[in-house]
């Protein structure tokens, strides 16, 4: 089976990371959407990302696209909504990894980065984690206006930070490498979604009393480039590593 | 139309530029090969790129795929012939760009500059110039033994360079915008091979007649990762910027 026979079989083989535009844009302060909720759909069935004008971070899980309001709650997203900046996957079964507590993110992170350093760091990854948390603690942010400020001054004024208590539900994970820093996140980027889909957000810490995380390992990256002419005119190369670091780890 | 209905026309439509393995991996001593010419082929009909074991630049012309040997000759590679590293393309129709003569590679690459910042710099551009040349500057590399050196050592020890005098050919020229340096050269990358597909090589400088360009700008990435170990366990942040510009550029 190859890529001309039967392409369709082939990528979801090859189990692509599709991304729509790249974190540097994004945190540059290019908001607009560069792709729709239907659009992203057909790439994948897991995943994370950020809506049109700032407007709500973004949690693709189970086939369906949620949007992050202000007040921390779910909204299922439309098909039309549109959408800056995102990564998704198609999940596929495999080995599940038993998680006793963890105390913070961090924890889970140093989990997960064993796992990775075993399995290849020079790849890609997508994790489900299915838990239950004593705390999650998330933000999301609120809608911009144009002309769009850099991300950071949008999350000094407009990042609303909530605390989710005694909660089920699955944390999405990537991860990608260092070598595609800039491109996204390297290391490690967490969403949530609770199991009622009712609220959910861009992960900073947890403390979880027992999960299990299903880990799948990618080899091929997809990226799509936003149409918009502020993607055009953008120099990329100027947002700081720490920057990125900065911001997708809130301010730590 | 769309991926999943008609992934090959969408990705025939869509235009991607696919690329096996990451230059910095090529660039810290990686020549393992990391898939086939056969599947190469099924990814574009024009590109550049490294044979297994550093042996010999590859160039993909009209649908084939030659190795530069250590004499500056082309031969068509076998099917089964192992990549290293490549970038390619399926090259459409468009409008062409009659060059007048110029008189160095930089020349070239100031003229693609220009056109590109006016297009957008931030995506990625397959050129393929027809052209008469009165000097074509080109090298090679002789085939490496495990362990593998880094490249800079190989560069310096068995690179063969060669000056093609009075000759017709193509160009075949790849730009990486820079926030995929590392990734690949941000910037121009050229290869030659003469219109009879007896010689070539990665290109340092040329004295043009005249010529044609036609380019073809996209906005889809496609890379997938080696699996062999030793991708797996480099450390592919630390190769510099410096070190991929000097190599790429011949020491300049």
């Amino acid at each position: 089976m190859d890529f001309l026979t039967s392409p369709v079989r082939y990528l979801k083989k090859k189990q692509p990371i599709y991304q729509i535009s790249t974190l540097q844009s994004l945190i540059m302060g290019n908001y607009y959407g560069a792709t729709t909720v239907e659009q992203l759909l057909r790439f994948g069935d897991i995943g994370l990302g950020m809506f049109h004008a700032a407007d709500g971070e973004l949690i693709l899980l189970n086939h369906r696209c949620y949007r992050i309001l202000g007040d921390g709650s779910a909204r299922l997203a439309a098909m039309e909504d549109r959408v800056t900046f995102a990564s998704v996957s198609f999940l596929e079964e495999g080995d599940t990894i038993s998680l006793g507590a963890m105390e913070s993110l961090d924890a889970l992170r140093g989990l997960l980065d064993e796992r990775v350093e075993l399995l290849g760091a020079n790849n890609l990854y997508i994790v489900r984690v299915d838990g239950v948390f004593h705390r999650v603690a998330a933000r999301t942010e609120l809608k911009q206006e144009p002309p769009f400020k850099k991300f950071a001054e949008v999350l000094a004024k407009d990042e609303r930070r909530f605390v989710f208590e005694n909660i089920s539900g699955s944390l999405v994970c990537f991860y990608f490498p260092q070598y595609l820093e800039g491109v996204n996140t390297a290391g490690w980027h967490f969403h949530f979604l609770d199991d009622a889909c009712t609220c959910g957000g861009h992960v900073f810490d947890i403390e979880m009393e027992r999960g299990k995380a299903l880990l799948n390992k990618t080899d091929r990256f997809v990226m799509d480039l936003p149409h918009n002419q502020e993607f055009q005119d953008a120099a990329l190369e100027n947002a700081s590593k720490d920057e990125i670091r900065q911001i997708e780890q809130g301010g730590k």
